[in-house]
């Protein structure tokens, strides 16, 4: 990044103050499965801060493999990374911190700081790994209403998130309607496709046909590093379009013109695959990997409830819905399924698919009105909110 | 499938005639890499008869897995699985065996009789393995070349062939543009994208990184087989399109509603990608999946030839190209390009975007128009070479 437009990142940043907290004291807590966790510890940041009406609160949920680190620096710019969502979340940013109180915490099953298969199993002393729980979108949500009681936040000024973030959006409202005044789903859905939980499993086989994943009992350090790799290029092809990686990369080889008539990385695309894979395994958990996207697999709020119109029948909020015209993982026509079901229940939606040719991972990127429609949303949701 | 369709089938089939033959004796195969291979067997089959004035051979070329049993039976139709292209090829059928002398012959550096990795190298007595020498589409298209002029057939009425198969019909006329009348190149383009690079490339490193790949120095009859079918699931996900997965499979578990809360295969889909991945491994070769994926990677004409205009500037023949609409790893957008840089070289070019929601996989399938628009025009293209 050059180093003006770096300072000038650094200048409209917020500070990032990162708590844990941990609940089981009163009981473990009973998961959708019928499984118990003894105690569960929560990773979790806040920005801004919550007004004395504390009717300010956003909710900000990461995607599959983020982390509770939304936006900021927790103390030095010069040596740490920004959140991820850094450029949504901030002084004068969409969602505006000198405005909003923005909470962020990783949730259940992750590998950053909240309880998950690489958490210490009390009763063993050990990892979990595959004796941890498996966990869903609702229980991850559940974890997430004791923190906001934790906080003392009686109804959440809006919760929002991409992908994931969006599935436990929805979730949210549907399982403490009273508890949210507005909620933000982006490029999400209300029920994982078949072709997203086809994609899901070749990148969990990925995993498990490593000979190092060892049956889930890895040392921790070690596991089944190239095919953590694999697993999420493969994810990672779903996340881009194909004319962003036409636009990227091209046909281009790495080496000038060059075919290596091998099994080298002759393309400047496989070498950008590869390296985000060795990046990835250096920061994930494997065993995390196969919760987590089995979670996404068991989302389905219209099995779950009978259909979208009576998951939906309770919910008191008010919706935008956001999707990508690009988006083949979860396409503009899922987030139109949702709408559908909320206009047929009367509720409260508003409904943008934004054009953009980067894909999936546009709700990460600049580049687009998502700032614009959230911005404007928010506000105008507040304004009601104090009305 | 129902006895009544089963006989209906055999009734209208065509019988199989398998042969090979092996080039060399006048000298080595030189490669586009440059290498040199001593001798090719060819393995082909052909179905029909040529007429008197050996006017009337289409030669079809089958994609990245297929082989040369195209259509029909060899002798017993009680015990035999008929050609991968039955429906397509046969007596009234749109590649009309009354009428046409069909041949399609497994192409170089495949696993299916003609020369490819899993051949034994002459000079060591061993199969080549990674010895083997890296060949292109041109290369296929060269040995083939070969096999026509075995046949005796100076020009071809028409090839054809799907995905990696349209690629080859393409190379066919660019190669040599006074042997072939009409092409039809179907799901195909001119040159890979990024994106189906990408997925070739995972499908590769879903092979290599199985311990049992040995560096491409498995024993024959061994190998890696969990990579192989996971190289497979990825492709096969690709092959068809989000519509006909959710009609075939939704969400539907494989046990009731069970949900495992585990690893197990949960969904109907999973299911499925594990049986069509287990399938292929006990009738594919690994080290030959890495081969032939690499030479769709290279096939650009764009490229190799300076601009796609340059590279059909020489064709004589007349072109039908056929995309599919809900094909996602070929789209129409692909076909369009050709059929574009065609009509702006002043070409003979017709082009049929055909409703399908069944993905890449159409051209394999019945219930689209696809037998239809190919027997129209072969009659034209017939009558014309004929007046």
């Amino acid at each position: 990044m050059k180093t003006a437009a770096r300072e000038e990142e650094r200048a409209s940043t917020v500070k990032a103050n990162a708590h844990t907290v941990t609940f089981g004291a009163d009981g473990p807590l009973r998961l959708e499965s019928g499984a118990e966790l003894p105690s569960v510890t929560v990773a979790y940041e806040t920005y801004g801060r919550l007004s004395p009406a504390r009717d300010n609160a956003v909710l900000v949920c990461h995607a599959l493999t983020g982390d509770a680190h939304a936006a900021g620096f927790h103390g030095d710019p010069e040596r740490e990374k920004p959140g991820w969502w850094d450029f949504f979340v901030g002084p004068g940013k969409p969602l505006d911190t000198e405005r909003y109180f923005v909470i962020c915490s990783n949730f259940l099953g992750s590998c950053y700081g909240t309880t998950g298969p690489t958490s210490i199993d009390p009763r063993t002393g050990a990892p979990y790994g595959l004796d941890f729980p498996f966990v869903t979108i609702r229980d991850m949500v559940e974890v997430q209403r004791r923190l906001i009681d934790h906080l003392g936040i009686e109804r959440l000024l809006a919760v929002t998130g991409g992908s994931m973030g969006g599935m436990q959006a929805l979730q949210w409202t549907v399982s403490f309607p009273e508890r949210v005044a507005a909620v933000i789903p982006i490029a999400a859905t209300a029920r994982m496709s078949a072709q997203g939980i086809a994609f899901n499993e070749v990148g969990r086989q990925a995993i498990t046909g490593d000979a190092e994943w060892k049956g889930g009992e890895y040392a921790p350090g070690a596991g089944p590093s190239a095919g953590l790799a694999l697993a999420r290029m493969i994810g990672h092809i779903t996340y881009l379009s194909e004319t962003s990686m036409h636009r990227k990369f091209g046909r281009r080889f790495v080496n000038g013109n060059g075919r290596s008539y091998g099994l080298a990385r002759d393309f400047q695309v496989e070498q950008y695959l590869h390296s985000q894979g060795d990046r990835f395994v250096r920061r994930f958990d494997a065993n995390t990997y196969l919760y987590l996207t089995r979670a996404m697999d068991y989302f389905d709020l219209e099995t779950e409830y009978g259909s979208l119109e009576e998951a939906f029948s309770r919910c008191e909020s008010s919706f935008l819905l956001v999707s990508f015209t690009s988006d083949w993982l979860f396409p503009p026509q899922q987030s139109r399924e949702v709408v559908g079901a909320l206009k047929r229940t009367g509720k409260d939606v508003a409904y943008c698919n934004l054009e953009s040719d980067q894909g999936h991972d546009s709700f990460l990127l600049r580049g687009n009105r998502l700032g614009d429609v959230v911005e404007g949303f928010l506000e105008r949701t507040s304004a009601g909110m104090k009305a």
